[in-house]
């Protein structure tokens, strides 16, 4: 993985994905005691930054292979950004999902075009169902984040937030990244290390989901010991990837912990301060600038907003949370 | 009123205001039955088109006028939009509210700058206060839309959609404005006229609200029956000005109007599939796209999203519309 990767991803998204600006507000800057510069990627194609990774993949692979189709395991964002990108480049992609997925979500990945087959978490093994369609048809995997073009797409991220901090003339700055299994976190760690050396990447999880965290403090990965359960699905992953670690390790500052209480809060203030959705999990790095500012250095603070993609019901409770807070 | 007095404003908005873009959707596209493309003005600096008007006229004064301050009448986005682009001047702003304005809008004007002077709508009278004001202290009032540089400022939202819709090769298309006393309707028209006159502008107006859509039809400006109580308050206004009314009656298609209802589904659908807040008034021109279609031309439809200042628990009321409908 280098920036040159990233470099190429770009270019091969450059009309495709939408080039997200930086976001501000004065009562932000107010309330995170410094500048807070938003980076929505809530408003990236489907939602979320996932679309980049998945434009990046499938455009990076032999055009005889990509005619026969994709193939990836997700519920969440990844799913709809896979299917985006397929329907892009005129092939084919098969979700597989649980049959208890939300409704919505199902439905969704259908409306971009894809297949989707659903197995039974308690009777059925993914990975199998997976690897016998991939081998009856041909198809490649699509990996979510443990896979050099994902990490390039999602490192275009990165190489739009240096150009418009070094545009604003702040060259020193913490980013902090919505962080999963650390695809968007690592590429973005890459692309500021070749544009923005004074830009440092930091790792923002939920609560009892910090992973990567613990990785960064102690230098040994061990996966969580819940792997599902929490508001921020979206940026759940059990442990670091092979791929994205060593990078996080080598570039990123310190992990930053969040409650989901303050990531609901989160998205309140995005709403009202921003008008954008933040989905839970795509409120975690806005929450650490606002509720954790003593954790952070520096006169300005990078914030990724990673998706967008939320139940109604949820986002009607952060807003509750926030009437009722006053 | 030309194309220059909007081409002077560009130059000097250029840096201060948000350069929006336009977003798309398939689903929304699908829900149309034609292309949606959306000029999000709710992620404008203070959530609304109104900070272009703003910055406009406080940017074409003369630099000792401009000292003396300058004075606005508004509950509503115009006050937060004068705010801003005063503190941005280094001038003081006074906002004229009813003492029964929303705590939040009058706390937030203060948080941007300005000097808010309440008065009881009962007692007393908003003109003789501004007035003797403005004569006291030597203020300038920033009318909200009857006003060249105001309409100029709005007019640059036009510039953008032109050159937007140019690089995606459509140059036919009916481009909806939510429209409350014209200035953002009329300006957009003229940029249209000049640099893609394929774009058809039409006004769109809350039932109950549609003085512009009467005049247009009937030629003759009546005032609305109710002045206001409606959800889409942003928006409401008497009539068109007596600068805007006779560019749209030039220059605009039939005004178009949708039900609260409608407004309120729009507002789910941007939440939804494009992760935007939109205030009731401000997706009124999503809500044509939407739900009358059949009094639209063309493949590809423009509209803006004028603003996304809404109270919380009116937004968890359009999401709550949603869930219901399923």
């Amino acid at each position: 993985m280098d920036i040159d990767r990233i470099r190429a991803a770009r270019a091969r998204l450059n009309g495709q994905a939408r080039r997200t600006p930086l976001l501000s507000s004065p009562f932000l800057d107010e309330l995170a005691g410094r500048r807070v510069l938003v980076k929505p990627e809530c408003l990236q194609h489907t939602g979320s930054f996932k679309f980049r990774g998945a434009w990046s993949a499938l455009s990076a692979l032999e055009p005889e292979r990509r005619a026969r189709g994709v193939i990836a395991f997700s519920s969440g964002n990844h799913a709809q950004g896979v299917a985006l990108a397929a329907r892009g480049h005129g092939t084919s992609a098969v979700i597989v999902m649980p049959s208890d997925a939300p409704r919505l979500k199902i439905e969704n990945t259908r409306a971009l075009g894809a297949e989707v087959v659903l197995y039974d978490r308690g009777r059925e093994d993914r990975d199998e169902i997976g690897a016998r369609l991939a081998e009856e048809r041909g198809l490649t995997l699509v990996k979510p984040f443990d896979e050099p073009e994902v990490i390039a797409g999602q490192g275009t991220t990165g190489l739009e937030i240096a150009e418009d901090m070094m545009a604003l003339g702040i060259t020193r700055a913490d980013v902090l990244v919505c962080c999963g299994g650390g695809g968007l976190t690592s590429g973005i760690a890459l692309a500021c290390e070749a544009e923005a050396p004074g830009l440092r990447v930091r790792p923002v999880e939920p609560e009892g989901f910090d992973d990567t965290a613990r990785a960064l403090a102690t230098g040994e990965v061990t996966p969580n010991a819940r792997l599902s359960g929490g508001l921020c699905d979206a940026i759940i992953t059990p442990a670091p990837g092979k791929l994205t670690f060593p990078i996080m390790q080598r570039l990123c500052g310190p992990g930053l912990v969040v409650r989901e209480e303050e990531a609901l809060s989160a998205m309140a203030e995005a709403f009202l301060r921003l008008k954008l959705v933040a989905e839970p999990g795509g409120a975690v790095a806005l929450a650490a600038a606002l509720y954790h500012g003593e954790e952070l250095e520096g006169d300005a603070v990078v914030v990724t907003i990673s998706g967008g993609n939320v139940d109604p019901a949820i986002f009607a409770q952060a807003l509750a949370a926030r009437s009722n807070a006053g």
